[in-house]
């Protein structure tokens, strides 16, 4: 199911965390998508805090060419750079979660002329990468 | 010069890049802060598109009390995590600028009842850190 949460677009899948978490690199890459950090988030806070957490892993994607773009208009964009990905199991059904930071919360925050083809272009990608995300559990 | 930017809190330094980002580490700890992640945009964007660019950091700061706390009322969170903070060189006059997303962005977004005092918190304490970095430069 595609779905909408108010700063970003999510999918649930039939898939196991760690084949997730693959067939969305795959994808991101498929894109021009690199990811940049993984952040382990059940991991740490075990290791910080000693709390059980469900499985939530973030990806920071990151497109060169779009991210060049938009930093030579506006230098404080690094400040919501990467765009995060969310891979996740929900602790109610055991399903897998991605959810992709809309990036028109970015375009809203920088208000930056010019620079809207590129938040229309990392969108449509973005939107690509769900689709194909879903496809594969299909 | 401390000031605003639309979507963060900013600071200009006399301080060399690289001491820059260890002070910031520094005071980015005192507050209960780590480093989660580290992009060399410099780097990426020289080995990537064969560009050249600014030093350009990206620190991805996480105090995991807060964020645990903040996770566990909006699982979508991660979306918009860690915090980050940017060191960079302004090309025009060679200063190091360290700018930090203001919290307040995730709070607006998420719209979540009953975090209001977490946020009010990180703000606080991301503020302390970049007082802390401005008094490490006099």
């Amino acid at each position: 199911m595609t779905g909408k949460i108010a700063y970003g677009m999510t999918e649930r899948l039939n898939l196991p965390h760690k084949r997730a978490l693959e067939v969305v690199a795959e994808a991101l890459q498929h894109e021009g998508f690199g990811v940049l950090t993984t952040i382990d988030v059940r991991k740490t806070m075990w290791e910080k805090l000693g709390e059980e957490f469900p499985e939530y892993v973030i990806l920071g994607a990151c497109n060169p060419a779009l991210a060049y773009m938009a930093l030579r208009d506006d230098m404080n964009l690094g400040l919501m750079l990467p765009c995060n990905v969310v891979v996740r199991t929900d602790p109610e059904d055991e399903c897998t979660v991605v959810s992709i930071l809309d990036p028109m919360v970015m375009a809203d925050l920088s208000r930056t002329e010019g620079l809207e083809n590129v938040w229309r272009l990392v969108r449509d990608k973005l939107e690509h990468v769900l689709a194909e995300v879903k496809g594969v559990t299909q």
